[in-house]
């Protein structure tokens, strides 16, 4: 994540801005605004624009005149009782944008959010960057045995992650001076190598890159759109690539509209979806009836994790 | 468009807002912010927010760090050459809000545009007010004979006029009187009218109020899909009261991204979309070749729009 | 739902067609294709056409050469976990098509569900049908004091009932009359009434209709948002209008995809959202101990619905 | 595209299916249906389900309770004119779905089109394939020095094309190679390589592999969508590699509905977008007029497209 001087200029002239507004600000994300917030070895998350807060919310949701904001306590009501009752579309009324630089394996996850509007680095038109994400080494997990999709919590030995980690930059670093041979350029000058040469189109070259070389997007979703993403995203099932991007933006949002945060940790993120044949054990359970995973027909997988969930002994 | 006094005061509220941020600000929009401009009899339309600038959209097509400007020319240059090209998706990273209220017949026509965010009035939860349009009578217009799907440039007559508002006035008042009645509320006072009776379900006794009755809806989109909203119903072939609203959508894009709307214009507003068959015609005609409807297989109707476009005589 | 003999003529064609295809086909659906199933008073259900089944789910899920299917057992197993995990895009992969017939005030409801494809009959370029619905004496529900977003469970007197279906049945009736007159059209030819007249342009004079008009459309989604859908729209908190076509369809899906189905009720429509305090509550009360709402900061409402939903006493 | 034994019987099996149906059928997509279509070295599209025909277009557009066919020169009259006039809702009216098997860099752009269904294989859960992507030596274009978001139509030296061909083969072998090594699996037989390591998740090892090799997809989009991505793709602007694709594709089209094909290649991959100056400028011209690109303030590259486009000496 080292930007060049022109990006740093480029940076510290738009963090010098001061503008009078009479739409609603929030203080919090304004101190963070465009500064890059690391993630990975190389990537970032920087918060480019806002749309709205808290009370934008509150205000859509009773088509108000002013800004919606009765009493903090009311407004507070409102919010837990929308997210609770799923009506979704007063979250859709506030929007953010980033700038993201991640690794193309990530982005690729990331990209089927549909509903998000996005502005990626062009490959055909531009050059590729040598950046390329290296985990760390407690990040070089096994595979899972169980779950098939997914990593074990145990990660490699010492020698096995070294000779992991020499074919990783090895062969990141080896294909990287073969696009830019290809492309018949100078990597430190980005001149033109051999006169001879014509070079081979940028939007082939890059086809040489692998999937953990760094690109860089514009992204911009609403609110709801954001919860959902955070939910699956920060969530464990997610890669732990992915989730990393999703920590920082969850934060964001805690910065942002911390009234939504909260309904969305109790009513999303620490909430379960209980199945009708769940909720008739947890029934049977506390009325201290006996019952099993038979009884009810579930399969064995789905019975431990319920037993688990309730921390049933 | 009679305000409540309770909605004045929310309006004054939030137009004496003064605050600082970093974020781009549009002075020209700033200026207008909350204030309802009026629409119609009745209806209204006002900006609540708005996100970005035309330098926005050249941000993001970049993908750069800083604001995206070099210099105004040369912003403007790409901004055109996006329009041009259909590079849609970096205008899609400026976002606006507005509260809008409008005849429900109309509200029809406008939900159709699915990407965009909205929160409308509830009918189930509230009583809706007692607003419906009635057209001025110049816009009275008989059906169109030629075009089935529009109305003809004649209006009615005075006497035919006289009676269609008669009819259009007298059962919107009556509906809503038995609306009223159906509720078991007053009209004034909003207050049950006789204790020994129940009054129906709001979201039933909706059900006979007339399709001129007035709604409000917050609605937020993207430029991108405001462009195409405006391209479908600032034009000609729109529906009269539609088009109303969306004029003075388009003012407000012209003072919030003067860029932007200049290219919009000339691409897409005052542009047409010339079928192969009509470029074969052109290009024979500029040849100073003779070439007819048969000659290219073009139905007649097609022909005499080609014509017409061109003004060949 | 009186069909003309025309439209009569035309469905009778179109059952009596009889293909061959390589398509997977759903022999339940197939016998009632193209069958208006009748929904409230004049509307109706008609499957119009559906592509794949409970296999192209699997076969999607799998990426698979073949039809996805191995054994029917572990199809349904996969189905239940994709459902039970939120795997939502494999469902994506089948397609449904509907022409239906609804009231207005239910069809603005209805189009809320962005994600779908809509052609609905145009009152701009058609003359609507003099058909608006009346609500069965026991649907005339009473406002709901306590969910001010609903109808109670009483219904109205006799008497009061008897006053708001004379005056629903007066207003449609009147406005319709008034419509006509406006087109300058008589009711039973659609012929001109008077000569001298012009008649007002069909997209104004519409607006004279009351919204329990019916109007009518065709619908077409894919299975995972068919479920979205009736999640929300065959649930306790849905219009009861709007419930009666959940049904309808709810049947339909139960015939077209039966692993899906039943995975659907199992994991959604009897499934609960549980929130993080909740399930601390759970926890609890397994363990045996005493839990009040305030422990757990629960707002009344909510504690009452989890009290309820478990059958504690 | 060396298919395994397994998937060729799948194939088969697949492909032996006769069905009855009272859907639409479409004789030349049934012939098709199921079979991989070659598409760059190891790639494929395969058609593998269909809803709809021209008639189902004709239906909607007329919200009919037939099949919306009156006479075949009507139906072909009505396509003509909602392609021409933007109606484009009739045309979401027909769904398709595909099996695709597609380099990565190409799925990369392909995904960008948000409004379709997509289930792609899973490099989480699954191990990649040994399959890569290598141009021929007549697709080796020369980056191109006017437009530099594209590449030149010269192709690179015969001994330039030898030394990218090696660089590309070589860096996509011993990627795979440390990806399996990775996984501590043998090629051949994807056995366990070595008993004492524990191999790394997959999806990490993954992120070593180059971006031309080859993922697979189940992708379902509706015909106006996929019209709109064939614009875009079977277009000079696009990037040849999807082109392929969209080629293909392009072809299903006009098996499966001949009349909106038609229609789709006069009034849009043959039409063109006139801005309103250069409509300025054909009037003048017709006229028999002098005008410069100043007279009208257009950009020198936008005059010479036009004078190109119109073939004016």
């Amino acid at each position: 994540m080292s930007l060049t001087d022109l990006q740093n200029q480029e940076l510290e002239d738009v963090c010098s801005i001061k503008n009078t507004t009479r739409r609603p600000t929030v203080e919090a994300l304004e101190e963070i605004l465009y500064k890059p917030l690391k993630a990975l070895d190389h990537g970032f998350v920087r918060l480019v624009d806002y749309m709205g807060n808290d009370s934008a919310v509150v205000q859509a949701a009773r088509v108000s005149y002013g800004s919606g904001t009765k009493k903090l306590n009311e407004d507070k009501g409102l919010i837990n009782y929308l997210m609770r009752r799923w009506h979704t579309t007063p979250f859709e009324m506030c929007e953010i944008k980033f700038h993201i630089k991640l690794p193309i394996f990530i982005a690729r996850q990331w990209i089927r959010h549909r509903t998000a509007n996005v502005n990626e680095y062009s490959g055909r038109y531009s050059i590729m960057d040598k950046e390329f994400y290296i985990p760390e080494i407690e990040d070089l997990a096994a595979q899972s045995q169980i779950n098939k999709q997914g990593r074990s919590t145990d990660v490699l030995s010492a020698e096995e992650s070294h000779r992991v980690l020499e074919m990783l930059k090895d062969d990141a670093r080896r294909c990287y001076d073969h696009y830019m041979e290809m492309l018949n350029l100078n990597e430190e000058t980005q001149e033109i190598l051999d006169p001879n040469k014509a070079g081979l189109a940028r939007e082939l070259a890059r086809m040489n890159l692998t999937l953990n070389y760094y690109t860089q997007w514009y992204w911009k979703t609403d609110l709801h759109n954001l919860l959902h993403f955070l939910r699956l995203r920060a969530d464990d099932h997610a890669q732990y690539e992915i989730g990393v991007y999703a920590d920082i933006i969850l934060d964001i949002v805690k910065k942002w509209v911390p009234f939504t945060y909260e309904a969305f940790l109790d009513y999303r993120l620490n909430a379960v979806n209980i199945s009708g044949k769940s909720i008739a054990v947890i029934k049977k359970k506390l009325a201290g009836e006996n019952v099993t995973a038979e009884d009810v027909g579930m399969s064995k997988r789905e019975w431990q994790e319920l037993i688990s969930l309730l921390e049933i002994k």
